[in-house]
């Protein structure tokens, strides 16, 4: 079964799909390794690898680049976070067709307009495209997709915006009659309370998904018990890798040796594992054993 | 003063150069961060991320990308480890040619034959090119670069390929004639003997450089005191940030809640601030600023 | 001098600078080959290449990509057509860094909403941005470039949007204010007549910059007299191209061989002229001169 | 059918199958509108468009970029001309899954060692890999291929290398048996007799290639009488392209205006339907129609 086909079986089963983030095909395959059900390729993730601002700055090719390295690297599905869709319908039509030619399960877009800011920056500017405007967007992701199963998420920032929760449920319900496959619903308050009301009065029928960041100690049961159907762990491993990484190099600049820093590290051969230099190995031997049937080597 | 001139001008200046390893361009400017004076661009661990063999899988192009994104970052000079070149003699010119105009300080090849496999692999295949190939490349690269400081580092794998300290000693003096600039001299033993012998025995007169990954026990001071002029922790961050993401996962795919990993993790505001989110508010400032001077607001 | 002191002494020189429209390496060495002044990487041409409308579908990166390609092979300065600045002030400030870090000497951004439409499309959509929001991309445009010299062209889509000449004259001195280096004015009428309106009404301090495409009958001698200061022919070769090669397939599709095919086309020997594979052969030879120097070859 | 299936079941119709050179999705698309059954992405022409020697120079990367965007904008199927294979059995085999992932129906790649020369070069560096290595990447080849239908052409060089018809003829049935699906038989003689000379000795199962470059005058009739299986007229389309644009240039530097120039180049129009601009209206309208439907618009 293709990833794609996975991803949309899995959002049918009725259990929380739990989704980690990744920013490159690295950490997507650690993603993979701990058994989550897909991966999430964040563009806020992303543009941090890159040392560049989350505001629409990096472009899709680049960001396709990054998705398609994690499928090739991935037997899991992967979900591509595509912003705003990169401009207007005719853009999201072709990212549309870009993410599904390379293998990616789904993508999600947004209601914001175009460049955006991230949603939880302190003071970021929020403006939300009109309504008739995303849904003009998610009409033409639905024409372009060809697999069914293709899945497009629906993110409305309207409560990020401020707008409210009438305003939030108004607009997915559109977005869910216009074709979206599932509402992601974005909230930058610090308790799950307003995400909680929002699926409590939604009555869609396409599954809900969220992005915990700014309520971490929400509770897998709670998530379960408000029929949220997936869960995303956006940027978790970003800044795990962020903070490692500032301690490792404290450490480094202030040391006579590596002696003690290498008790903390991974060893290489962890790293030559996932880069699959065992494989590379393999590939050797099973083509050294053709060549001997053929009679080239001994 | 351009990252090239400084680097030229750090190597010149008797001090150890000390060069923390890098993957992306968040990586390098958190390297940039702690006061290291140059950031390597490791193809080891750049593969890495992509979950791609350290076998000349990359392409000339994604690596280029690679380091292009850390020169764009960061104000301290990348050296860029290009691994054979990329193919002959035609293929390093053509790569000293692009590194160069994307502001890269400093290239490194080695002496193996391409596609290469890393060196430290454990079975792994070592085979290296004749002198006389690649003494070739190293012209080819020094009549390709313009600016004379463009630092062209020749890695001899003579001790990898296990053929010997006096290999080893008669590669780096063609090398060193041929016209490179500084010596990479490369050990898998897990003592830095082999190396001080080298270094010993060596009475060149361009700047010998070494990558400790093996022999991570080796003390700055004997570093020193052996004349060695660049120390390059090739893959530490890698290997910090692959351990950190692992236990991360594993605590978030077995808890209720991210109630205990935040406190483990950065927060959102510092990867708003490597990003350079607030340049961006600062930016709109600006022009908010013109704009009104111009009479468009008020 | 650098390709971006060149184009600028070139236009204050008060001689008509004449452009030539490219779309790959290949169609810029062969605008430099016939004389022109500089290189067109011209939006719609390129899109036509990769078969895609041209409608801000292609990003950033890729049109980047063909630029730098043009850079590389030659050694007359490239403009590039960046239609909207790929986004807002921030794109644009992005799109000013990327684009001088190349090499390219000058940019051309339009007053368009993006995602844009071809001007001279028979139906097509075409809205301009406020003034105030062009002018404040103008603003970060100018901020982000470091060389003074790096030209930003404002183009003005006034006339093509049917909203008259007061408003085109209106907006051009508005963004002459905010920084642009030059202006140009585009028109779709069969005519100059109102592209000589424009210039005789304008009496502001920068050069215009016109592309006759849609009134090719216009003389340069008066295109001189009404003080126009750069010609751009944006699209012909990809036109002279497309005709020859229907030609061509239409031939190869009906005959029994390529014999009467050959006498029409260039020789496989041209194409190695500009392709510099005699410069390989050359670099071989200096290579081989120097190894025998260095005794390892006879 | 999948343009993978689609090749090659015209392989095996008895039929002469006709493929047309192309260097981007522009020229691949004329070939497409010209009624032949594949498009042959040359490695010859796509350097020359980048100005760089057909020589290894280009990467992978750059190569597949084009590839895909040929089957992004056709459907007939793409050739890729893969050279060596871009390094050794490893890059082969990482080769065919990023080309087969990408929508291609095969590929070709050649004996020569890598970095290549063009085979057609006066003068030109032709050295063969040995048999025993080329088997190697066929099998690493046909190891890394999903589909049994994507075809992968071995391109034996044993005539360009002045290596005779033994060496050819036991090169050939060689690669037949580590699993090359057809062979690509080359020459650099101005007459066909040393092809029909290979051909008529050949005595395998698998179809016979031709590019006949350096014999124009070869009869079709003659191609199907010596049971050839496909001819590829590779480069015509760049070489008629180059020929066109340089006489237009030439015209436009000695011109006053463009008024004889419109006549013989296409119009504006012809490239807006070449790159689909009216189905970016269609698009419009699709989009339209249902917001209209969902009451957004009246």
């Amino acid at each position: 079964m293709s990833q794609t086909n996975i991803l949309r079986k899995k959002l049918n089963s009725g259990n929380l799909v739990k989704v980690g983030g990744a920013f490159d095909a690295m950490s997507a395959k650690i993603v993979e390794t701990h058994g989550f059900d897909a991966i999430w390729a964040g563009s806020f993730a992303i543009s941090a690898t890159r040392a560049l601002p989350d505001a629409s700055i990096m472009t899709m090719t680049e960001f396709l680049n990054v998705a398609t390295s994690m499928v090739d690297a991935c037997s899991i599905p992967v979900i591509a976070d595509c912003d705003t869709g990169f401009g207007g319908p005719s853009n999201v039509s072709y990212t549309v067709k870009k993410y599904e030619n390379a293998g990616v399960a789904a993508i999600s877009i947004e209601d914001k307009v175009f460049p955006k800011q991230n949603s939880l920056l302190e003071g970021g500017t929020q403006v939300l495209l009109s309504e008739k405007e995303f849904v003009a967007k998610i009409i033409a992701a639905k024409e372009a997709k060809k697999n069914p199963n293709f899945t497009i998420i629906a993110r409305t920032e309207a409560l990020i915006a401020n707008l409210g929760m009438n305003e939030a449920i108004k607009r997915a319900k559109a977005y869910e009659k216009a074709g979206a496959d599932a509402i992601l619903i974005h909230s930058k308050q610090n308790t799950p309370n307003e995400i909680f009301e929002f699926v409590d009065t939604w009555n869609g029928n396409i599954p809900i998904v969220i992005v915990p960041t700014s309520y971490p100690n929400v509770k897998l049961n709670d998530l379960k018990k408000h029929d949220i159907s997936m869960v995303i762990y956006a940027n978790q491993t970003l800044r795990a890798s962020y903070t490692a990484m500032n301690q490792i190099l404290e450490q480094i600049k202030n040391s006579e040796s590596l002696e003690k820093i290498n008790g903390q590290i991974s060893s290489m051969e962890d790293i030559f594992k996932l880069q699959k230099m065992y494989d590379l190995k393999n590939e050797e031997e099973m083509i050294k054993t053709n060549l001997k049937k053929m009679g080239y080597v001994n």
